[in-house]
This record gives C-alpha cells, structure tokens and sequence, in this order.
C-alpha cells in the first residue's frame, strides 16, 4: 500500500516540469463552479401545468412548466414547510404547495397563504435563471448577476440538418471530474476492447488555452476487423483505413470548462461525428452526477440508411457507455475507499485537464482556525 | 438558502409577542419525557405464552405473556452476551434466553444460570412498570418511582358502547412533532383535496394550560361535494350543512401532552367523532414513531348501518393517513437535509404547541464544556 | 440500562483471580493478527486463466490463477487509476489491468503500459505471499519476510482416508471472537435445543497453553431422543451411551490461534470427529467473517454408509450452523448499539479464551499526541 497518496506523480512524463513541493488539491473534492449554465432536465420531461424536481449539487430545484408552457425555476422548497414544492399544484402560472397551499410565483415571491391576508404574506423562495434550448432546460446555479453576461454553450451540430442527433444521458455515481479524465483517455480503448476489437490510440498533440485543453488521436486496429456499430459511429473503412498510412480519421477531444466535446474529422476535414456533454453534479458532496450528452452523426449520401441503422447505433453506444460507466464507477469507489486520490497518472493531458479542472472549480475556501 | 434557521418566526403573527433573542431550542431534537405511559403494543400482538420485542427511543424492551396471562415487560437482552430476551422461551412465569439458558422473572432477577449454582447467580436485567388496557399494552419507560403516581391517558369513547372504534397505526418516519403539528393544523386540508373535495378550515380560538393547547375549528367547502366516506367519519349534512351559516359542527384539537385528541361536536353538542392518538419514538435519535390511534364514532340510530359502512371508513381513513404519512416524512427529509428547523411558522397555536412540546421534552442537557 | 460496560466480569467465578483495576480492551475492536496463513478463497472459486477479488480485513486481493495453473496473490487494485485487477485479463503469467490495459507479474512489478515505453514503466503493486492447499488458497497477509518461518496450520484429518469431509462455510456479520466463543461455550447447546433435543453439557475440565486454550466436554440428555442426524455427526449411541454413566464421548475444543478444533473421541479414544475451522475478517471495522470449515467423520465399519447418510448430515449442519450465525449477529448488533461489550460473562474457560484473543491480536496502538 501507498503510504502517501500520490496526485499526479508525473515522474515519468519528461515533457512537463516536475511538481511543486505543495501537495495539490485532492480533484475529487473540488466543487464544480456554478456560474456556468447547467441542463437540469430534457424539455420532454416538464410536462405543461406539471412540476419537476431536480437537483444540482445537492440543492433541490424545481422546473415549472406553466399553463402558458414557459419554463421557471424555484428552489425546490416551500418557505413554511420545507416540504418540495415539485409535489405541488401548478394553478395557472404559479405554483402551489400541496401541503397548506402557500403559492408562488416564477420569481419565487409567495403571492397567497389562503388563510392569511395578502399584506401579511411571508418571504418567499429563491428563483433561478432558466432557458431553455434544443430539447435541454439549462439553470444558472450561481450568481444570477452573472447569467446573463455568460452565454449559453454551443451545442455542436445538433442544430444542422445535415447530422441526426441522439440525446441520451444516465445518472453515473462518481465525481464528475473521473468522467471528463475517462472520455480525454484514450487509451482506455482497452476497456472497450470487446465491442471494438483491439484498438490502439495514437495522441497526435495536445493544446490548452484559457478555460479549455484538448487533444487529437489516430487509431491503428491492432486486432480483429472494425465492428458495424463502430462503423457507424466513427465513419467506416471507406473513408480511409484507420489502419493505413494515409487518409486517417482524426479524432479531438477538448474539454472546454465545465462541457465537453468529441469530434472526428476525415482527412478531408469532414466532420462525421460530433459529441457534446457534460456532467451536472446531483448531490452536496458531487459523487453523483447525470450526464446530458448530444451524439450529431453526419448523414451519409444515401437518404435514409442512418435511420435504418439508428437502432444498431444506439445498441453500440449503449454498451460502450455501459462499461466506461462501471469503470468511472469502480474509480469513485477506489477514492471513496482510500480517502484521497492514490492515482499515478503519467499521460500528459490527462495531467494537463486535471489541472484545469481544478483551477476552473470552486477555489478552495481558506482554512478554519 | 436561507442563511440562518428560521425557528418560529411569528413576524406575521400580530396577536403574539415578537421571539426574544435567544435561539430557540431545536423542536425536531427535542426528546420525549420518558414519565409518561406509552403504549407499546396491541393486546393481540403478544400471545399467552410468548414475548414480543419492541422499542421505545432506542431502548430495546420486551413484552412477555407468561403461562397465566399476565404481562411483564423488561430490557430485551440478556445480562450475559447481550441478546434479545424476545428470542428466548417463555417458561411458566419466567423467560429463559434463547442462547445459554438464563432465566428471568417478571422482575429482571436472574433466576437460573443452568450450568451455575444458585448462589452464583449473576445480576438480571431492568424492568418497566407494565398496564395492560383497552387492548393496549402501557409502559412506563421513565423513572419507575413515578408510574403509580402518574394516571393511565382517558381514552376517549373506546370504552362507550354508544360508540365503534377503529384500533389503527402504522410507523412513521419523522420526529413525533411534526404529528401534533400535522393534525393540529387543519390549514392541511388543501392536502386531502383529492379525498375530501376543496374545504376551507376557519379557526375559531385557541387556548392553552397547563400541559396542553387546544384550537377550535369550522370548514366551510368551497368546492365539489362531500363525499361518502368523509361523512360517516366527521357527519354528515343532515346534522347541518358545514357550508351553511346556522348549525355548524365544531372540531377541536387538543394535545395533553404527550398524547392528542381530535374531537367532532355538532351544534347541538352532540360528540359524533372522539380520536384518541399517540406517537411513540422508536429509535434514540426519534426519527421514527409508532402511531396508536384509537377513532371511535357515534353510532346513528339505524342498529348496524355503522358496521355496514365500516369498510369504507377503514378505506377513506387509510387513504387520509397515507397522504399525511407522506407529507411528515417529508418534513422530516428536508430537516435532515438542511441539519435545523428552517420553518417560517405562521400560524398562532401552532407556534403555541410548539413550545408547549418543547416545555414538555426533556430538558436540554447543560452544555458540555 | 447499565452504567458502565461489564469488561468479563468475573465476580462470580471463585477459580480466576479478580480483574485488575485497569479497563480491559474491548475485545471486539481487537484487530485480528495478520502474520498468520489465513485462506482467503476455495481452490475452485480461482479458475485458471481466471481472476478472483477477495478481501483480508479490508484489504482488497486480487488471487490470480495463471494459464500453467500456479496461482499469485497481489494488491486488487492497479497502480494507475486504483480500479479492481480482478477486472482484468490473465494474460500467461502475468494480469492486465481491464482499464488502460497496465500489465503486472506474480511479483506485483508492472512490466507492460502500452502507451508508454518500456525504460519508463511506473510502480507496481504489492504482492502477497499464497500458498494452496487441501482445496484452499492461503495468503500470509502480514510481513511478507515472516511467511516462510510461519508454518502452515495443521488440517486435521481431511488428508486422512478413513475420514471423509466436509467443506463449508459462509460469510457471517461479526467480530471473529464471536465465533470462537460461540463454538467454544458449550452450554450454548440449549440453543440448538430444537434440533438435537435437551443437551447438557459438562465440562470436564480446560487448559491453556502458549497461544492456545482447549477444554473437554462430556454431555447427559436431558429430554427427548438423539436425533438421527447428530448421530451421524458426533457418534451415535451404540459407541458408549452419552446418557449413561459409562464409556462417553469426549469433545475436546480448541483456539490455536487464530484457528479451532472440535474433536470428538469415543472412550477407547477413536477420534471420531474432527473440525478445522478459521473466521477470516472481510472489513477493515472486523465486523463480517468469512468461515472455511473443514468437518471430517470417522468412516464407520460398512462401506458407503457414510456417503448415503451424507446428505442428512449436510442437512443437520446446516440448520445448526444457521442458529449459530444468528445468534453471533445478534451479539455484533447488541455491540454495535451498545458501543461496548457489555458483556457479563461468567464461564471460565470463556474469559480465558477472550483473555487468549485479546493477547494474540495486533497491539494496541499507543494514543496519539
């Protein structure tokens, strides 16, 4: 056993320098930064006149969509009670709680107590900035001074007729922090080595910049011929040879704080697949998140054949997302275990997005006497 | 989020004086005072010849039936490896532990240690002052020097045969006060709206003595029909139109700590409804009750329409408990989660019982240095 | 309720000198000794080319069997991003970590990163020393360099022809010395009162030596017949009736630490039963165990009649064994809640072998600061 955990030992990476004295933040325990938009839920799951609970780092949240069908957003609470408000009666566009009917509006002042008089009526709750965008309800947990000066995320190509998008998402119980480090690894092709063979990843290069690092990848087969599935996904043989010398795919995956992306490009600069996620924090503690994912597959030139693979597509990706789920999962409970991060990781971006994920988080809040 | 716990804030509340500086007590940390008699069981739960275990606030205690019908209750574990006495064998008037034999009387002497002399035999185990009544079975977990001079709770009408009564009770998961509150605001008619139809409760007083507080109340419906099952339990309108002006029935909650009574009066001062109802914390932390509840309602004067229509009491009760089960146990939830009382309470004699069940708990340990 | 934890009290036994003033350890947080052979898994649970996770007091082990069959014990979790190698893939002789493919030998030495050159390989893991035998995996889980000088403990008689034997065992929710109390206080035969009828032990007498303590058992039947499946198992009456005065059975129990042996010998001193049993702790907290027993019965003179009985004596052990995991979680619970071991036992052989456990296992820890 390690009798000191290490964090980020990079003693055998000779291109980065060699770390401070200090001992760095443990990641697992940095908070994510709510002055960022964050999706709390697809649109389809706010039904108009229905309420909807959620939660963003361990703060209840609720989603009201109204008779008019506006969406707003109200800590999910009742002042008198503390009782969720989610279980109450949308009236009109205002909701109500199930419990003594106190009522509130979508800024969250408490405009009836039936059995009060109006010029007596308490303080109400606290009202959240809402919008929402392509099938997603995005919340501003922080500072809502802040929402309307920090844009919204661009959501890749979800937009653009010329991809077909799968929406998917799951509840995945770790940091959110293991999620960004599995998906920029690539390397972990090894874990997926039964739905696609022996895949071996080639990083290219890596770039960071304020508030973002990425990297690109080639893949060379080791084993085995490419499954359909994968085909389908990542563009097939057709498009040039991963294996081969020329016309290979490139692949890029950028953290770009707190979303994160992964697209391919063919050698001609096509871009065939276009992924955007993020990792939305659930409980107080983060060792929960549900992930939002944007899965845009460029159409292929014959009209229709996506459709009719579509089923295989969300077959394979599903199986992928199963695994990297248990193994982020199996991460989070090592940590859980060991108490603090014994990892000793010697890729160089992945050191890299550590560190952006800690200078782009909550700042450590300073020691109590 | 609020800052600080709100604990009984009456700013609204112009007929009582404004809170002093201190902070009030946590009410949902209060322990209940243990010199009371509580039931602890049904008459039926503990058969002749067999012990029952059950808890009162952490504390472990069996209930033995012995050869000739008489109860005792001690400690539930044994003096020698600590397990439960319940699990043991009821012998003549004693109980023999499951493990290795030791016997106990209806006193916690250890009467035989089966491979000991009888002048070795070790200490026994605590026992509880122990009435059997009406079908429940009493225990006086306090300081037992005070049980002969502390009178068994009146019961209400169980014991008129001009009344039926219905025995029910479930566990809840919450603190015993958030019951008293629960049935003492009858503001949470807006809960049962599904079940009752939109009533509006009107408080007509409230009063307060030494070791209770009781409130009055009318209803007038604002909405829908009464319906069937609603007026078996509480009248029904040819007693006189609750929705009327003239003839009103008059409901009055009272807690006599540490039990509560709800009580139905039509005008001409008739008890058509009589319900006699305590919670009895099961764990230390008091997290969790034990309801016993005993409804007894005025047989009409048709012989046997009562009986008849029993069923759909038993269903429409059940129907009201299982919605006001669930609101508790949320109140409960939200302050587990937010670690103190945040409630903005209103309402004048809810603020009154609250302090009425804090005067009555166990007073607040001095503070440790 | 009581006080104060009743440490062994020994008060009524007139043979064992007063405890001294000073508390004694609470023998339920004495932390088991792990320079001993300890089996951590059946040879049929470690397939070859097969991983299987196990757990040594919290300790996660990873027993490897490797394509010859030989098999190795090592740290369960790799070196890079601490996820569980029994994940992983045997690969020859050698264990590749399922996530980025990190590749160890028998000696917990990485010698594989894929992505990584070979003069650049990071730190491995620790390795445990494994031995197998009779059908068990054992690890010496302590300080590797005692392993070779520390004797692998004596099995009884499962290597003997004359006796056939019986494998089991089970996870049971406790502290290990649960589990030698349980088996070495015989008066608990009242708790199997349903299964082999009223029993009473007597003890003949007990003696300790230099980490083991044994006492000897003869029994009287109080009531009842023998029933057919403890005749199987501890010799049956036509070998010396246990009820009369001449010719008993001896049982002779025994903690060698940290193993026990039951044997059982008829009065021309056949030894007709003979078990080897150990209670490995799962969790860090000593709280869960998991039992490898080994029962070997004494061939009787007619061929086959033993394996035709085989299944009744299956069936006996089992309902046995059943009522003691019971009765010794019962005990952890009563621990558990009580905080302490309030214990008041008054049996002498029993608070020498606490006595025994508490000496044999690892030293207390000198209080900090």
């Amino acid at each position: 056993m390690h009798a000191v955990p290490l964090l980020d030992s990079s003693a055998n990476d000779s291109d980065t320098p060699a770390p401070a004295e200090v001992p760095l933040r443990d990641l697992r325990r940095v908070t994510i930064h709510p002055d960022h938009w964050y999706p709390l839920a697809w649109s389809r799951e706010v039904k108009r006149g229905k309420a909807h609970g959620v939660r963003f780092a361990g703060e209840p949240i609720v989603l009201v969509r109204t008779a008019s069908g506006a969406v707003f957003a109200l800590e999910d609470r009742c002042a008198h009670r503390q009782v969720p408000l989610h279980a109450g009666v949308v009236d009109g566009e205002s909701i109500r709680c199930c419990y003594h009917g106190w009522t509130y509006d979508c800024t969250g002042r408490c405009i009836d107590v039936p059995y009060l008089g109006r010029e007596r009526l308490p303080n109400g709750v606290r009202s959240y900035p809402c919008r929402e965008v392509e099938g997603l309800i995005f919340v501003f947990p922080g500072s809502a001074v802040l929402a309307d000066e920090t844009p919204l995320p661009s959501l890749g190509s979800v937009a653009n007729k010329a991809y077909k998008t799968r929406r998917f998402g799951r509840e995945v119980k770790c940091h959110y922090s293991f999620m960004h480090e599995n998906l920029m690894d690539m390397n972990h092709q090894f874990l997926h080595r039964r739905q696609m063979g022996q895949m071996r990843a080639r990083s290219l290069g890596r770039r960071r910049g304020d508030g973002w690092v990425e990297v690109d990848y080639t893949f060379a087969r080791e084993q085995g011929k490419q499954p359909v599935g994968e085909a389908l996904v990542f563009g097939g043989g057709n498009k040039g040879s991963k294996g081969g010398q020329g016309g290979k795919d490139v692949m890029t995956v950028r953290t770009l704080y707190p979303y994160q992306t992964l697209q391919i490009r063919t050698s001609d600069g096509t871009l065939v697949m276009d992924l955007w996620i993020v990792y939305v924090p659930l409980d107080a503690e983060q060792r929960t998140n549900r992930t939002f994912g944007l899965l845009s597959i460029k159409k292929p030139g014959i009209p229709g054949i996506l459709d009719l693979a579509w089923p295989l597509l969300v077959w394979f990706t599903e199986r992928i997302f199963k695994e990297d789920r248990w193994i982020v999962e199996s991460e989070q409970a090592a940590h859980d275990e060991q108490g603090a991060d014994w990892n000793q990781e010697v890729f160089p971006v992945i050191n890299e997005l550590r560190d952006l994920l800690r200078e782009c988080g909550v700042p450590e809040a300073p020691a109590a006497n």
